[in-house]
């Protein structure tokens, strides 16, 4: 790493407990006495090297969107079970049913290689605020500001890039006061090595997602595999596994109440640098929306799952994300009322601006703030048409995909770096995954009545906010009936939903898509030229965004006087921690710790409450071998801490104050999931698989010898004797 | 009182904490040591004297089946809102609407008085066992010794009953191992004082029944009238306040946790001497047919009721019922399951077979518990059609009020002491009041669907077990569309269901009745038929428990060696206990108290969480007054304690070790409804609405002066400087 975060880490102070997802940077700029009294037992350089890029931090992967840690030195990764849900519903069939029976692979031969997946292994930070600043010329308007920028950006990661088997990207903290490059070896052979059962790694299944207790095992185990010669290659028999720099040894006596704990990983999105009206427009508006429209394509997908076991299959990696957002939104409503959290950032933002005010230095600060304001009104004229031409293109198969191909052949004429980038060379062959995988979720009937929703709901927009790819395609066609009988008719007349015709389609140029006449190609062209056009108003958005913003957060952060973690925005971070329970409501008071008891108590036999046989008979005659927790006198299944995570923690590795795993985090509590939008410490709770349960799982359900003497484990005596 | 009941008393124990219910007797049995150790603080004896017929007992009253208490000399009684229900009820329209705004009456002549509302003072409890016993002939059949010791219970009644503004019921202990004649007092203008919203006294309604943590303020204050001689009589402008020999004062300073508290009242019915084999019919048949069969009445209600105002309020009452009945068996079965209760009963019920086996002296007992399996097996051959039956009388008010009419005809010639009892002289002001009530309840077509579906379910019924009634009535009517038809030429033809008919057909003979030519009467007359045998069947079954449940018993009881609360029966008893939380589930734990903050945490401003502006904007203030408990930094609002209650338990005081009381029973939790079949220390947890809550209702958000000052409470400061 060559240089620090300069203007984040001014300032040094003790560290918080909870609150904070502290970029590596900032870890050595905080308090190292504060952190040792809350219970880290390594000095902090342990976290992180910046000199050699190595550290704790460099043993925490990216996969795919999730986190992971390396947690064996041949390159054995632990993440969420619903992190590697694609590679396992990939090897899936109604025949071979993976996902409900769970796979361990017994040997090296066994593990089952996953296409799309990608493990991305940190390697350096790097501060190019200058470079990118400097990029801008002089008098440029916004969206030519964020042409600009997008530009430097592309340029920095292509020369990072230039090494083989590397993946870069440029972070923006606090919208644009700092851009970070960062840069990660991808390893591209990732190969199955065990998961449980479905009704183990989704125990409880929607109804429990974002609860509490818990009783979920969330995780599945991974390995990175590399060319013979150590360098990172696609799938190869001949491949050998990757040998991690740094991997978390297990701590299998787990942890207690009031332990330390540190949560890494990489936490993708938070919003607590909005503005409190931005804020508002999430809870009064965005939020409501998402349970509207979201809602109704949960319905849509179940129903026609509900008809059609390999229909229920396909449908089930989409309905799972459906779920998961439209529940996160009731969370974000609720949160925001319960921990009042406009009302403080207005008050905060209140405390700031009456702070500037009388500071000529800061006069800039508030008149980007009124602009801020102006722009969040302008936004609000479209936001009902934008909302639903996304929907459009990203919870339709055959409209998104004709108008992904349709883009891919109008950016493929143009120089690499002037692409929108996820439509550059180094992402054809992801979009090219897509486009073969997307088959695997693709159910004709549940994806015809989607997009009859959706349309159903184009057609009572206003009048200035029209999707005119939809009136166009569906004209005067209002009835229910007559809307349907034309989706039939674009479906029907299609190739793009064969495989075959759309990956012969992928390599198409504009003219040759055009000649095909193909009905939802069509669409297509007319839905990208929309979307072309709202990626420009964003685009010139964000523009003004990198404008305005840095100077307001600037003034925030002086008056806040100390260090801030920045936003989440997909880096790596750490959180410190504490074991601790929460009252979630009057009168009722949440313990920090599940157990098989509970896993028992909750068991109907029927999903998402379907413990497996043997779980279940291994629970219910106490083979609890040496994973038994003297203290609550069974094994520990989940527990939580006051870790400051939001999505992309999926995975994450909580370790202890040595750095030893001790639970794998997978999701935050329902009080806490506005935590988004601010830190509440009464009920800012994450939700983490004890590392008990995993072994308990392996030794006493699995019998999974190698692959525990793999994690230095030792097995349990009552195992032994039972075989 | 005369006489002790020896048997059930004949052994000398410490109190249990918790488990039993005790009859008054049985208290001055128990280890008085133990008891003032567990908290009472006052002599046994101050809870009952049997000789002078006095003590904190005889304040405890019962209000139609509920219980309630004394709290002032001038006759105030405070018992459940939803058992003063039919009085708010019965004086609610939708143009004043009392259900919803509550009521409070401001002076003595503003109280309302209620119909059918009733309260009974307990005087004394007399051993009748003997007297009993020998009423039965040498060698009567079991149908005969049924109706022998029917008649002697009448004879005895009526003996007692021969003083003015009596109410005298024969209870039966054990099974027939005991009699006992209970003899009270009955107040009959009875008048509403005080009920609050409906939003405050079933705040969190259907959803939080049975539930924890609990937010209801489920209390109504009434006040009982004599005339101005003293003696009991009905209602009139004349008549004075009850003079209460008996009242608790109140305890304004509320419990705490772990505090000794006392629940005393009349708990209606257990089954905690039942069979193994007999719980296990309850678990596999009865409590699944009450869910299916009120489940689908519900449905029909809740649906007709949305249609019309009127018919809402009309339906409330056996809604509410019917919502109580249905979510009770849910329960049932999910506490049975937890607590292996049938497993557990099986257990102990082989102990004592193993230990009664070799000892000759009980062989009698054995052979008594054989037959009672085997006639267990006799009654799983009509149960379902039995079921149905019960149900078109209980759950219809035309044919069930038609039916009632015949039978009360038919009744009406026989000789007093040779009636059913619920058609004796001494019954027929309650069967008139009820005639005449029930009109208020009438939603013609809400009834004609719950006799839609009765009917349905009734022709599905095996060859075995038709009900001849119906089969007659409908005939070969099999479609939804003829049997509907048909009913409503039933009802369009019938006077049944006119208030001032049916009056004068409550006066007719069977003859008259049948001259009528009414549809529904003949209807009527044909269950009737069926009733009465059912009736018979049931009488004969009885007689043969009389005769056979007692020696089981004797045996049971001989093996405990301790004393042992019979099984509940409707007869006055107390239980102690502590206030104490509980663990739910794994990893949870409910706290034991509630407060205001979670009254406003649960309100949404839709029903059921619609507390009233009045309620929310003093929590809001927090304008507390001086019923804010130091430790819990609010006001609290209901609690918990393991007292061994049941349905009936409704309306019991609460008190403190002293006798004053601290709060008002109104429920058990959703994991302790199956304590009717056996006590589980873990989860047995009683709901009440705490005294502050009470007091601060009627302090800061009603005002409420002169009935404060009656309670001798001292308004709170705030509220005075607020005014």
């Amino acid at each position: 790493m060559k240089k620090a975060l300069l203007f984040l880490s001014l300032l040094s102070a003790p560290a918080l407990a909870g609150e904070g997802k502290w970029t590596p940077q900032q870890v050595l700029q905080l308090d190292a006495a504060a952190l040792k009294k809350q219970g880290l037992q390594l000095p902090p350089q342990k976290l992180w090297d910046p000199k050699r890029g190595t550290g704790l931090l460099a043993g925490t992967v990216n996969v795919g969107g999730c986190s992971g840690a390396f947690i064996s030195e041949a390159g054995l990764v632990i993440t969420n079970h619903h992190c590697a849900f694609s590679i396992i519903q990939e090897h899936s069939t109604p025949q071979r049913d993976l996902l409900t029976q769970g796979f361990l692979a017994r040997t090296r031969e066994e593990e089952l290689p996953g296409k799309g997946a990608r493990i991305q292994v940190p390697r350096a930070f790097t501060d190019v605020t200058k470079q990118m600043l400097e990029a801008v010329p002089a008098g440029a308007d916004d969206l030519a500001r964020q042409k600009a920028l997008e530009r430097k950006e592309k340029e920095l990661v292509a020369e990072c890039e230039k090494r083989p088997a590397t993946r870069c990207k440029v972070a923006r903290f606090e919208g644009g006061l700092q851009f970070t490059l960062l840069d990660s070896v991808e390893l591209a052979d990732v190969r199955l090595v065990y998961a449980p059962p479905r009704s183990v790694g989704e125990y409880g299944g929607e109804e429990d997602n974002w609860m509490w207790p818990r009783h979920t095992g969330d995780f599945s185990i991974l390995r990175a595999y590399v060319a013979p010669d150590g360098a990172a290659a696609p799938f190869s028999a001949q491949n050998v596994p990757y040998k991690a720099e740094f991997f978390f040894p297990l701590a299998p006596e787990g942890v207690k109440p009031d332990d330390f704990v540190m949560v890494l990983g990489y936490p993708g999105i938070t919003f607590r640098a909005m503005l409190a009206d931005e804020m508002a427009d999430r809870q009064s508006r965005y939020y409501p929306r998402v349970i509207d429209v979201y809602g109704e394509l949960i319905r849509i997908l179940e129903e026609q799952g509900e008809k059609d076991p390999s229909g229920k299959i396909a449908v089930a990696s989409n309905l799972k994300s459906l779920h998961n957002r439209y529940k996160n939104a009731g969370g974000q409503l609720a949160g925001l009322k319960r921990g009042h959290l406009v009302e403080k950032q207005r008050e905060a933002e209140a405390a700031v601006v009456e702070w500037a005010r009388p500071r000529e230095e800061w006069a800039a600060a508030l008149q980007a703030r009124t602009e801020l304001l102006a722009l969040r009104d302008e936004d609000a004229k479209t936001f009902e048409r934008n909302f639903l031409l996304d929907a459009l293109r990203g919870s339709t198969k055959g409209p998104g995909l004709a108008a992904t191909l349709v883009r891919m052949a109008q950016e493929r004429v143009k120089p690499d770096l002037e692409r929108e980038p996820e439509f550059m060379e180094r992402e054809l062959p992801r979009q090219k995954d897509r486009l073969e995988r997307e088959q695997k979720n693709f159910f004709p009937p549940a994806d015809k009545r989607v997009l009859l929703a959706l349309v159903r709901r184009a057609q009572a927009l206003g009048a200035g906010e029209r999707i005119a790819a939809i009136d166009k395609a569906f004209g005067r066609a209002f009835s229910e009936k007559d809307v349907s009988a034309k989706i039939d008719a674009l479906y029907a007349g299609s190739k793009v939903m064969d495989l075959a015709e759309r990956q012969k389609m992928a390599g198409e140029s504009e003219a040759q898509l055009r000649a095909r006449k193909d009905p939802l190609l069509e669409l297509g062209f007319d839905l990208a030229a929309e979307l072309v056009a709202l990626d420009d108003l964003r685009d010139r958005r964000e523009g003004a965004g990198v404008r305005l913003m840095p100077q307001w957060r600037r003034a925030v952060l002086a008056h806040a006087g100390k260090p801030v973690a920045p936003d989440a925005n997909g880096t790596l971070r750490v959180t410190f921690a504490k074991v601790k329970g929460y009252a979630p409501r009057d009168g009722a008071f949440y313990l920090p710790q599940t157990t098989l008891a509970g896993v028992l108590e909750k068991n109907t036999g029927e999903e998402p409450f379907n413990a497996p046989t043997k779980v279940v008979a291994a629970a219910e005659a106490r083979k609890y071998g040496p994973w038994l927790d003297p203290r609550l006198k069974d094994v520990p299944v989940n527990f939580l801490a006051d870790a400051d995570t939001t999505g992309g923690n999926s995975g994450s590795p909580t370790v202890n104050g040595k750095g030893q795993l001790v639970g794998v985090n997978f999701d935050r509590v329902w009080e806490n999931v506005s935590n988004d939008f601010g830190y509440n410490p009464d009920v800012a709770r994450n939700v983490n698989v004890d590392v008990r349960y995993v072994l308990w799982l392996l030794d006493q359900v699995e019998d999974a010898d190698a692959l525990l003497r793999e994690l230095g484990v030792r097995k349990g005596p009552k195992a032994q004797e039972r075989r």
